[in-house]
């Protein structure tokens, strides 16, 4: 089968692999969709993400959809044909975090596509446990599939922060991440939502998926928009998806005392200083969020009713074989969610 | 009447002032005992604490309790010649954190007792709204319902830190509210409990109270004992109660995968890095705990029925006249709690 | 010591007791004022309540409150001459439902004063384990420490039912639990409060007390005055508070589908029809709710605070040699609540 | 097209009837599987159920999958040739019961299918609004779908009794609901689970399907079983299921003191003796359970991963043309769930 691969910093090659066989609790997957992520570009452009350093050649994409062409002997509730989203990360499922249902995203053995040395989806097939493996209804795209893990993400961002009815949100970042946290905010029921940006257009595209203020942090300051039009006091919530430094200040500046600050976006710098007298001074909670974990069912249904709309964020599509391309322009400021197109189908 | 005035840095005066007259929802105070907070001693070693500047001169002191000699005339629930706590902080009443009854503890407007501008206990009268008045049972003593307050602060931190049944706590301070913060942890049943100090009587008067492991951070590594005795993931929680840098990066050393760390020790540097890479990747919660709210009724009825106590962290206890004595005494570290005896009941 | 024993159906007799010795863990409290329950009376009208039945003689009265006179060398918290209210029921300490701290209440060996076959408070000492026994502030009267009892019945049913803030509430019965389910119910935020009653002047004190809506309902059909004033869904929670089987009818009718009904009202007959079609049909809940646990702390602050006031629900008090007048008057219509004055002190 | 019409008690006449047309809102169901429930039957042999008479000729069935087949210009979410689970209800989307999206099935002007005078899914094509219906994902068969309907009463049942890890449950009857609410039962955690019927067959199949203690009340005391084998004071949770006299005595003889009884089982008779005495002395919860809201996808996701398994309790298929025969075997106290086969396909 046809495999990109990471071959060195900054340049991918497409070479053959053969087709990976499947276990009796497996599916293999012909993968047609994979969305390019924030980790993925910065395994591209720096051959490391997060303290992970890259071993070449190495296969990225771990946002991915696809058909099931071959199914497992103990296999329920996945058939041949289906068309499915791929929930990439696998948990040892015997450690104290995988045995709560609700930890297994922490499980400190947990093999996660793309995240050295697992390798990633910009693959051909994939074989893969069926039970990390959604099927999509009808009406849900590859491309809504393969948009379900960064979707998650911001489902269990919003999840940690506990947004709720009423509770005004500012979001900083207007990256995929920003803009599907704002969206699941908005889902949660949250009444004024901000969401800042230094680029222009994703402020814009944010503004016309429905938050009320679209901040351009080059024109603007975020904490008078905030003082001015939400509540003297400052937002509720703040749930910064940017990882830049200046946003992660904004967000202490900007929530009232006794607030929630939730970090989900990586930073790339490892730290950053903390005030620890205003944390206590001030009441706040700090939370990061990590991953998710079972989050594909809700997440698909609501694609599927209209709840969440994904296909939105998406900036451009390009083919299997200009993955390069691709990754190029997914890291240009304007764009905010890139897709390679790995096979044809919809 | 007598006051005890801080004059200049390190210089305490005892003066002559007027005996304050009350309002009609207010009561006048006798102050008996007064307990000396960490944050006492930074006004009299630095003439400011986290930022608050004394302007001489200043009275310190806010954890009091006394005698009730007068009553204003729309005063309930508080009679002359009661035996009474008074909580320090007086909100504004008006605001939004006011409004919600959980919170007026971040009321932006508060008076508190020693924080400059506003004066505190060390007087012979007080003159206190009766509604941040509470009356002692006759078996709890005024030297405990001093202590009421530092109690206070740990019943918050431990309820910040949801810290529930059989979970593993890391407390790091073996000062008053660390000591404080171990007590109230046992209460709601917490199940293995370490508390770190660098001062071995600390440490020891910490097991003798009832920890599982008092470790002096001089001789152990409070992480290796916590992998090899508590739980190789780490604690649930940590409860950071002493404000010293190296015991901040331990509580996130020590603490599971998405565990809990709440900041309740006031550090003296405003900044520390924080790695907020780790507070994503490890899924953490920081969160800060700022002074109390509503505990007071429970803190004296905990006292009473011998489910707290505080009498046993009182390392001595000196006149009035002493109060410099009793600030220098404090001030050394095998010091956990001094108390200052303003009268002379019990 | 001087006892009032119930000797007979409808006939009190004082006689001569021994006065009771303690053991360690136990204080001796001369009683001072106790009110009379319902059950009180139907153990003097009828020989029996809830199908307990009198073996005579018997000591009544279980809400009562008196002065420490003796303590047993093991006693901490309740000293001597502390004015403290008696928490009536001892469970076993031992069994599943003391071992969870919150349904000691449901213990099956509980002792409760005036249950046969313990003995209640109608006498002028009464040995009891110090850890049921809570000192009274002194702005609390002993008639009020009386009355914690009652309070937490209505306490506790306000519990039971989760009234909340904005609740429509719906009461039927103006006893003296219905009026303390009125004002607990008030105290915890409800929204529009409906209390009913056969008996005008009952009505009127609710009304006096601040219930939104008296309703007599010989006059008037709550159902409608609910429908019409405050939802036309009907209430979101009632409370039962008479045990009369009319009223136990409105309940269902008067709230909405999906709502609460708690019964704390105990019925003399012991079966009334339910309509499992109806429960099913409007997805009721219906709640028992017997006694309390935990409750004498929150009791007796809210009363010293003003939050509560038990005082205005008594109808008149009587001397210890008038019990038997005061139990007559007592089961008069018009009469809430009647004290008996067994000592003079206040 | 054809409909099979109840046209008398005890009667279906299988008539040609015109095919709906749809709403823009709307999506052409054709109706494949469609189970038969214990209400259809009532309707069937009674003309009436829990007081709806049936205004003949009337259309039964509620639980109901098929292929859609046209889709209204404004749907999203559900394509052409969709393979279908039907939510059977309207309500009403404006009152205050839908405005709260928890309780949109308390809706008082509530459509149901098969409830008169709406008709049921007895026929070839049933058009219904797009968001009361539910893809299947392709492993999912469409009689599956169709046990998606009592599935939902289940697990409703199983939320509204708090079933959680380790409670010890009772479900009184082996009919479909009573095998349904133990498999949630057993998915949310339960510990020991006991369920009773007076079929032999019925418990066997329970047993078969994992509950710990099946029992035939013909046979034994489920009382002294519990007492004996789960614990002394009873199970903590009890679910009738059966709507039998005799099942509800015995949901509140089975549970403990301040135990929780939820009712789903509907009795014909429309009342039956409560103890208000006993429910207030034990402090039970008695809850109605009615219908089900937002159960769709998770049980539809259930059902997938092989959580839920609703094709065991299938006792019989029947095609179209025998909807006679399909009742009148459903009636037999040896049959759990009828299904009629509308069309052919899976």
């Amino acid at each position: 089968m046809r495999a990109c691969e990471l071959s060195a910093v900054g340049e991918f090659s497409h070479v053959e692999r053969e087709r990976p066989s499947i276990e009796t609790d497996e599916v293999l997957v012909r993968i047609d969709r994979v969305g390019i992520c924030g980790s993925d570009i910065h395994y591209y452009q720096n051959g490391e993400n997060s303290g992970n350093v890259v071993d070449f050649p190495h296969v990225l994409g771990h946002e991915s959809a696809g058909t099931v062409v071959e199914v497992g002997e103990d296999v329920i509730g996945v058939a041949e044909s289906d068309r499915v989203a791929i929930e990439p990360g696998l948990p040892c499922e015997d450690c104290s975090y995988c045995e709560n249902e609700d930890t297994y995203h922490l499980c400190e053995d947990m093999e996660y596509m793309s995240s050295p040395p697992t390798d990633g989806a910009l693959v051909e097939y994939v074989a893969w446990p069926a039970r990390y493996v959604y099927p999509l209804p009808e009406s849900v795209s590859l491309r809504e599939g393969a948009l379900v893990e960064p979707l998650s993400v911001a489902m269990h961002a919003c999840e940690r922060a506990g947004v709720s009815a009423g509770d005004s949100v500012l979001v900083t970042g207007g990256g995929p991440i920003g803009q599907l946290v704002a969206e699941v905010a908005m889902a949660r029921g949250a009444g004024q939502l901000v969401l800042t940006d230094v680029v222009a257009e994703k402020v814009r595209l944010a503004e016309e998926r429905g938050v009320d203020f679209g901040v351009d942090v080059t024109e603007e300051d975020p904490v008078d928009v905030i003082r001015e039009e939400v509540h003297e006091n400052g937002v509720d919530v703040a749930i910064e998806s940017s990882g830049a430094d200046v946003a992660i200040e904004t967000t202490t500046d900007a929530v009232k005392r006794g607030g929630d600050v939730v970090f989900v976006g990586v930073p790339i710098d490892a730290s950053l200083p903390t005030d620890v007298v205003g944390l206590i001074g001030d009441e706040y909670d700090f939370r990061g969020s990590f991953r998710f974990s079972n989050t594909y069912p809700d997440a698909i249904e609501g694609i599927r009713s209209g709840r969440f709309d994904v296909d939105g964020i998406v900036s451009f599509e390009r083919g299997f074989e200009e993955t390069q391309e691709a990754f190029e322009q997914a890291a240009e400021p304007e764009s905010v969610k890139g897709v390679v197109r790995v096979s044809d189908e919809l």
